[in-house]
């Protein structure tokens, strides 16, 4: 295509763990030279073999607190005293920029990332193909006390349960055909009329030509 | 993906003559099982090659008349005293049965589909890559009288100025990159979570099953 001026956007996949979503995050993000993951910020300390600024932005908790206060996190959330959140300048300026941002985060960072930004966001959930298959999948070591597994399960069937308020339903039995599935999401969202904020221009200038003769 | 039961769409590709339309139509239709081509009422006389029920279903003027009247209709239009529309019936009947249709139509015919059937439909228009391309190809004929490539290039001005009341719009510089783009709005749109119709018990289903453990 010609160059379009075109505006980026959010995509943000949700699902229960067990259904793909990290690997269906990892191909496209492979794949895709325009499109990036977006980096949280986290108050937990940093592991072995972890990269400031590439894995998280480890802040401490007195800066945490002074950008939810100054409204520098599109969500956040607090897990067992640690706290995570997406700063809004980088997204901002990517999608500015016409650079995409891949967002993997649960119903609640999807809803908060929705409330946030609007017509930026386009949401993904992805479903496994059958309880039976989920159960498979998190029941992956054969040491796992069975109510650590119960407790998965529940967390999943939770999580399942907002499936309807996403944009876009994806049912991962096949993990090359929902990879294609989400790269079809993506090219049509970048199509999409109101992204492409340089089209006015562009067939304001062509019609002129053609009236001219 | 399992079995899901999901509603038909309707894509609706519009586009100034010479833009490409046709053929983008084409590899869609060829390479798609799910998708099949509108086949419209129209009152001009059958011509040599033409198959009725297949290029169009020809009738009279009584009977266009009488559709028209009976809301049977969802868009229609004269052209040259022939007229021509777009039965309701076998739209209904493929969208039910999750059957997929193209239209090939103006910015009127996208218009009055619109008006009548709103989110079944999904829209793209199509531009040429430049004004002096589209010239190109408007004037394949070295034998056209100027003032009929002159009404050519005005009637694709007219056209493309309604580009801003469709969903998705596609640049035509490289054919395979737009059929590839229209294919990925297809295949997305299909996606749709309000589309995929069987989708709430699907999820139910599953939610009970990992409840219950």
């Amino acid at each position: 295509m010609p160059d379009v001026n075109r505006r980026g956007l959010m995509l943000v996949l949700s699902s229960p763990s067990g259904a793909g979503k990290t690997t269906i995050s990892r191909r496209l993000l492979e794949e895709d030279d325009n499109l990036e993951l977006s980096v949280s910020v986290t108050t937990r300390p940093m592991r072995p073999g972890e990269v400031d600024g590439r894995d998280y932005h480890f802040i401490d908790d007195a800066r945490f607190k002074e950008m939810v206060a100054a409204h520098e996190l599109l969500e956040h959330a607090t897990v067992f005293a640690n706290s995570y959140g997406t700063p809004r300048g980088p997204v901002e300026e990517a999608l500015s920029a016409g650079r995409d941002i891949l967002f993997d985060v649960d119903w609640q960072g999807a809803q908060q990332l929705g409330a946030a930004m609007g017509q930026d966001l386009v949401s993904v959930f992805i479903l496994p193909p059958s309880a039976m298959e989920l159960h498979r999948r998190l029941v992956n070591r054969a040491s796992d006390p069975e109510d650590v597994v119960r407790h998965r399960m529940a967390k999943a069937s939770d999580e399942m349960g907002h499936w309807d308020a996403y944009d876009y339903v994806v049912v991962n039995e096949n993990i090359d055909h929902s990879v294609g599935g989400v790269r079809a999401v993506l090219h049509a969202e970048r199509l999409k009329r109101e992204r492409q904020i340089g089209m006015a221009d562009f067939v304001n200038d062509m019609r002129r030509e053609l009236d001219e003769g």
